[in-house]
Order: C-alpha cells, then sequence, then structure tokens
C-alpha cells in the first residue's frame, strides 16, 4: 500500500496577510491608464466615484507596493483564511510523474472560492463611506454568491444580474445567493435600458458579462446609496486577490520547495493574478525565476486570440476604455460549462503584463478540462470547479511535460473552487454530451470590428 | 459596524489525534451484547467475519479506553484534520443571546461530512485484511461519496446502495460518489433477494436504509473477497468519529472556555457520538459536568419514540440482533428532507448511554430546523445540510433559552456538514413546499408489533 498521502501545509492564523502586494511596483513601466470614452484622455478619479467608493479607486491607481488589510477585513478574512496549500501526492502517483504538484485551495471560503477574498474588502470600503446597497453581475454564480455573504456580513442590500444561461444551468447557486439575503435577476432584464436593448437585440439571448455589467452599472449610476461592485478585472480586484499567493509563497517556505511554473485559470483574471503576481514580483524584484502559465478557456480566448487594445468593459459601452486583451465588448461565447471564464476581455494589469513578455497563455477545450477535473477528483477526493478544472488541465500538461523530459520540476496551480454547485456539468459530461466548442472565429472578428477606433494610439 | 466576526480555532497538524476515543471504558457497566438471533446468545466476533474486518471486529467488542489510530489512517485524515472549531459570534449578535455558541466544523472534508472519519479507517482495515470491494449503503449520499472517497484511496471497488428517495431527489450527490469511481444502485433493487422482496410489497416504495442494509450485506455475504461498511450506528464507528469531539477538547482549551451543553443531530449517532463522547468521557471520569443533547427529527423519533429493545438493524433481519432505541426494523419514515436521519434504530452506544440516564433527547420539526439553517447561512456564511440543520435548531434553543434566563452559557454544537448537494431541499423550503410531518404514530406501532420476541430479556 502506498505510504505517498496528499500533504497539507497550514499557516498559523498570525501569518494571514496584512497587506495585499500590488504589482504596479515593481513592472518597468506604468500600464496605459484607463481612457474616458469621449475625450480619448486618462480618466481622471473622481470619473469613478458614482460607481465605487474613494478607497477602492485610490487602490486601482495606486503604484504603492503593499497595501495595507483593514483590520476589520481580516477579522472576517480569518474565518477560512489562511487557506491550504496541498502537495498532491496521490495526483503526482496517479499521472506517475517525477514533477512535484501543488495547488493552493480557495475553496475552503464560505461560498467555495477565492471571490470573497474581494467581496469582502470591497463591501467593508462601501460600509464605511455610507453606502447602503451594491449591485453586481454574476456569471457562474461565484462572485453573485460571495459579494451576497459579504454583504450579509456588513449589512448592505445586494442586487445581483446574473448572466442567462447560469441562471438557468444553475438554480442551485442562484438558492444559494438568495440564502445569502440578497436579490437576483436574469440578465439581460426589463430592468435597465441595456437590458431591453438586449433582449430587443436577441429575445433568446444566453446573455454574458458585458451585458450584466452594464445593468449593474446602470443601476448603480441610477442612485446615490447605491454603488457597484466588481468580481475581477479591475486593479483593485486583482489586488485584494494576491492575499492567495503571499500565503502560497509562505507555504512553499514550510514546505522549502519554490514552484518552476505557475499555472491559473483566467476568466477576468482574479484568481490567475492573486496566485502569480506575488511570485512575479519576487522575480522581477530580482529573486528566483519562474514560468508564469494563464489557462483559458478555447472558446472564449481573449489572452491567446485577442488583439491588445483599448476596449469597453461592458455591452453597452458605460465603461470607461481599458487596455486589455480583448474578443470585442459585443463579443458573447458559445454555452460552455465554466460561467465564470466568459468574459470578452482580461484585466488590464494581466494583459499588460502579457504583452511586457513576462508570462505565458494558453486556451484549452472543454473536453480535455472536465477529464482534468475527473483525475483530480479520484485522486485528491475534491471536486474542482469547471472553472478550476482549466488550471487542473494546465497543471497536468506541465506534469506530463515533466514526465517526458523525465524532469523533476514544481508545479503550483491554483485550485480557485469546488464544483459542489456545477454537478449537472458533471453528469452531462460522464454521459458523453459535453462537446468541444470550434474557436468561434467570426464571432470574435464581428466584435473585434466594433472595436473604439478612435484612442488606439493613446496607450 | 460591529467587530464581532466569526472566530475560528485551528490547531497544528501535531494535534492530530494519535488516539480514538472508547467510551466503554468510562461506563459503569458493560452495555448488552449483540445476539444471535437463532439461540439468542450473544454473538460470538467469529460470526462478523463474514462481513467485517477483523480490526474492527476487534474494535467493536473492546472495552480498552485508547485506540490507537493506524498512521496510514493519520495520513489521509491530516488532509483535512483537524477540522476548525468557530465561535459564531454574528451568529450570537443576530440571536441577540448573552450565550457563547461554538460549532466543530465537518464540512471542511473532501465529501463535505464527517463520514470520512470511519470510511478511511474502514477501507484501510480491508485493505490491510486483503479485501478487495466493499458494499455499503446509504441515505443521503453522505456515507456513499465518503466511502467511494475512501475506498479510492486504498484502491477497494465500492458498491452503494442508495435509498431510492434520496437516489431519485440527489442526483449531484450520485454523480459525486460515481466521480470517485463507485457503482451507484437504487435500493431496493432487483440484484438482491432483500431487495425484490421489498419490491414486491410495495413496488413505489421510497426504500429506507434498513432495505439498503439488507441489500449490502447480503451481497458482502456472497462474496469472499467482499467485505460490508457501515457509516454509523456500530461501535467501531462511533469509535472513530470521537477525533471530532477530542480535538473540539483541545479547540475549547485553546479558546479558554468549556461547554455547559454539548449538541448534535442523531440518525444513526455517529456524528452525535464523535463530539459528544469524549466530553462524556471526562464527565464519567470526574471532570466538569455538561449537559448532552441528541436532536433528531420529529418525524423518525427513535430516540424520543422509540423502547431501548433488541432488534434488528435492517429490514430483512440479516443482522445479528442489537439493544437499542427502535422503531421498528420495518418502520419506513416519511420521505423529509434529511435523507442522513431516517433510520428506524439509534446506534446501541447511544441508547445505552441514554438509558443510563446521561444524555437528553429531543425531536425537531422540519420547518424549524431548515429556518435555523437559514439563519445560520445568513450569520456565518456556511449553508448547513439537512441533517445538520437539526443541531442549529437545538443549539439556538438552547441559546434562546439563555437568552430568556439571561444566561451567558457555553453552547457547543456538531456542524456534520454543508448542504451544497441539498439545495433543492432549501429551493423547496423558500418556495413554501416543505411541510412538517405528523408524527407517524400508527406507523411505528406496526413496526414496533413486529420486534423480535424471544430475546428482550437477554439485555
Amino acid at each position: 500500500m502506498s505510504s505517498s498521502q496528499t500533504i497539507k501545509y497550514l499557516l498559523p492564523e498570525e501569518s494571514l496577510p496584512r497587506h495585499w502586494y500590488n504589482i504596479q511596483a515593481d513592472l518597468p513601466q506604468p500600464a496605459p491608464p484607463p481612457l474616458d470614452p469621449g475625450t480619448g484622455l486618462p480618466l481622471p478619479p473622481e470619473a469613478l466615484e458614482p460607481l465605487f467608493a474613494k478607497a477602492l479607486i485610490e487602490q486601482e491607481m495606486t503604484r504603492e507596493r503593499d497595501i495595507e488589510i483593514p483590520s476589520e477585513v481580516r477579522d472576517v478574512l480569518r474565518q477560512w483564511r489562511p487557506s491550504p496549500l496541498f502537495r498532491a501526492r496521490r495526483l503526482e502517483a496517479a499521472l506517475d510523474t517525477p514533477a512535484k504538484i501543488y495547488y493552493k485551495y480557495e475553496g475552503v471560503s464560505p461560498t467555495g472560492s477565492h471571490k470573497p477574498n474581494s467581496a469582502v474588502p470591497q463591501a467593508f470600503y462601501n460600509k464605511v463611506e455610507g453606502i447602503r446597497r451594491l449591485t453586481t453581475e454574476t456569471g457562474a454564480g461565484q462572485w453573485g454568491s460571495s459579494l451576497a455573504f459579504a454583504c450579509g456580513v456588513f449589512g448592505l442590500e445586494c442586487e445581483v444580474y446574473m448572466v442567462r444561461v447560469s441562471y438557468d444551468q444553475k438554480p442551485y447557486r442562484r438558492a444559494l445567493i438568495e440564502t445569502f439575503g440578497a436579490e437576483v435577476i436574469a440578465s439581460p432584464s426589463e430592468c435597465t435600458a441595456s437590458g431591453r436593448e438586449a433582449l430587443a437585440r436577441d429575445p433568446h439571448t444566453p446573455g454574458s458579462l458585458g451585458i450584466a455589467i452594464s445593468e449593474a452599472v446602470e443601476r448603480a449610476a441610477q442612485r446615490d446609496d447605491t454603488h457597484y461592485a466588481l468580481g475581477s478585472v479591475l486593479n483593485h480586484v486583482l489586488l485584494h486577490q494576491t492575499v492567495i499567493g503571499i500565503e502560497s509563497l509562505a507555504q512553499l517556505e514550510m514546505a522549502g520547495d519554490y514552484p518552476d511554473v505557475v499555472v491559473g485559470c483566467t476568466g477576468g483574471g482574479s484568481n490567475f493574478a492573486g496566485l502569480a503576481f506575488p511570485f512575479l514580483g519576487r522575480k522581477l524584484r530580482g529573486g528566483e525565476d519562474l514560468r508564469v502559465v494563464a489557462v483559458e478557456p478555447e472558446a472564449c480566448p481573449s489572452l491567446t486570440k485577442g488583439p491588445y487594445a483599448y476596449d469597453f468593459g461592458d455591452t453597452a459601452k458605460l465603461t470607461p476604455l481599458v487596455k486589455m486583451h480583448t474578443l470585442g465588448s459585443s463579443f458573447i461565447p458559445p454555452g460552455f460549462h465554466s460561467g465564470g471564464l466568459r468574459y470578452h476581455g482580461m484585466a488590464p494589469l494581466i494583459s499588460f503584463v502579457h504583452h511586457l513578455g513576462l508570462m505565458e497563455a494558453q486556451g484549452l477545450p472543454q473536453l480535455e478540462c472536465f477529464a482534468a477535473g475527473v483525475t483530480f477528483a479520484k485522486a485528491e477526493g475534491i471536486l474542482p470547479a469547471p472553472e478550476a478544472t482549466h488550471a487542473v488541465a494546465g497543471a497536468i500538461r506541465e506534469a506530463m511535460r515533466c514526465k517526458l523530459e523525465g524532469r523533476a520540476e514544481t508545479i503550483l496551480f491554483n485550485l480557485c473552487g469546488h464544483g459542489h454547485f456545477d454537478m449537472q456539468a458533471y453528469i452531462n459530461y460522464h454521459a458523453g454530451k459535453l462537446q468541444d466548442y470550434a474557436y468561434p472565429e467570426q464571432e470574435i472578428a464581428m466584435a473585434l470590428a466594433g472595436l473604439p477606433a478612435i484612442p488606439q494610439s493613446a496607450g
């Protein structure tokens, strides 16, 4: 009988990070600023105040390296943080690879993913500034349930625009959001001008994160006591997620190891950045070299197929222009089973890091990802969320490369959430009902044709 | 803004218990032995060998106090153990109670409940003794998925008879079991004589744990390379669960506190015993006094309404006779939403402890339990399994009593699992579709009339 069991590296609670890490401090040049779509000029911070708390706008703009985490936020995070880091020895044995595979597990949070890491500070800062309600969008429902939880903790109301295809496919995630006391609206909805417009274009649209963002932004802009919260993409969201990588650094030190390659899945990019940026920052400051690999769905390939260009963050073009890898803000991906990875763009900071040549990206097909998820579940006992299976599949690819090359490299990946609310996807997979989606070439070409023309030079 | 956040007490991994605690060592007299139904005489240990590993039979019979946990078992348990103990300060605030409420959270295990605590050693001992396959029954699916996980870890095959009503209500839990590589059969099935008999009596039966046990036992008895595994009720299962209480004792010491009352939900009784027995043992050895309260569904009230009598553990009367609180082995409870609490009997050790006057029991209606579950989820961010809501409701009753009496008592309860696979029950609850079931008086009377007559004097 093998004694090679999964090993857990758990930090004491005192090791809960006291600061978030801001990679902007260590990049060789400043990232291109967000632009006012009317003037093409850099957006003044005040322009964001109808939507965001001042503290969050500051975090969005600053190049300071270490941003203090308020004690009130740490007091909530410590319910599940520091989260465990595991050495996947049973998976290594199943793959018969010489590689050492570690995974950081964010599924231990109240809502089962990394999302509360940012939901909690966003709710906190808004509460402090006197806001009474937050609106948001959600794809897979991970973010919606997390913001609902965080609003509950701080006594805020919460209104969640849920992408139609997820609303229909995931009634259980919706029920969780409602149990936490938030209101859930299928997007596109009749509640907003952008929703009505989207429905007029296509009454049977599956919806998209881009449309849901438009709706949530529109609602927040209408009311003084209401702000908007975004679950990924923005600098401050990526910042909040860096607790993942900061803890992982300390945990790998416990293990006496350091990664040769760090892998994460990317939708908007926050869980990937949360893990990778603290490692990249160390490298940028002269520390250990390593590879950083983002894995995205082949069917929504912003990093691998989208140009690096100024674009809107939402479909109705209500947001500022941000420079990012984008498939065009009108792109609606096919209805594959990773609702959290269906955003048309990529976080500007990740896009910039990619543009600087500091990381790699690859697009993987859905079936390979689910197969990897099942392999992982059998070996490690944890069922990954469909989004997280992309990171698992990327890590398994690296492990199999190590096997071919006979190299005992160290692989670290982010298991950003469990799949307990995604069992229908697994049932469909087991029943052979899932398919790989062809690269949506025409749809992307059409969406890219609509990229805003004027300010592309500004970056 | 309140700074009263949930507090976590986490033990370092070195504190993973090295021994299980056997309450039989501290009881004032030996528990009544299991009997051979044919002779009415105490069952010789060898009689259990067609079904169980010898090491488990020894654990079933011994009165030794501390039983060493094999290092191979600890190596698997440490993936999620020691599990966290939380002080529910947000719940205390929501209830406005002077009581201090602690909960031990077993939902951090791979399958989301306490069940792997026993599945892992059971799979281990069988593997060591050369067994190739385990059969079992499952109600809510918590035990089936846990044994499937444990069999996967040790390379055993696994065959799970799942109570029909759960098989139909919980396709997602079934998919999890299958993802771990086990085979799931709806019970009653056509695969066994006892299954065929049950179907002949009622082709539309919702099934019961009693029937599913008969099927699994029958299958195991047919093959030399196959044993049977039970997820609750038996002494060795309760023993394996005592890691819960042993850790809680150490965690409360960290907190500088000690419970006035310990609350757990009871189906077969293993999670309750796992938490309560180490505390009771301490009291029996002259330690601190405390109350111990078992909470069961009003609709399946073995402890509160069943006599303490010798009965069969299964419907087909294939098991030995055990002395326990029982509703009669032919009792089939109504189809309420806590599949794990639908067993006709109660663990013989718990029944004996209750008979000795060392604990209390109460039956609660389903709607009160779901309401408690929602209150808890809103406050603490964790959605309890329907089974666990009984413990939550029991703890809330104690907290409200403290409020009435103005007493700052310390309450400890076991949150034995999360409800991620039980969202349909919550959806039905939110939609007002759940009802309280009347006490099934007639059905219980009929089932009790069938109690085996002869050996009742033997205990």
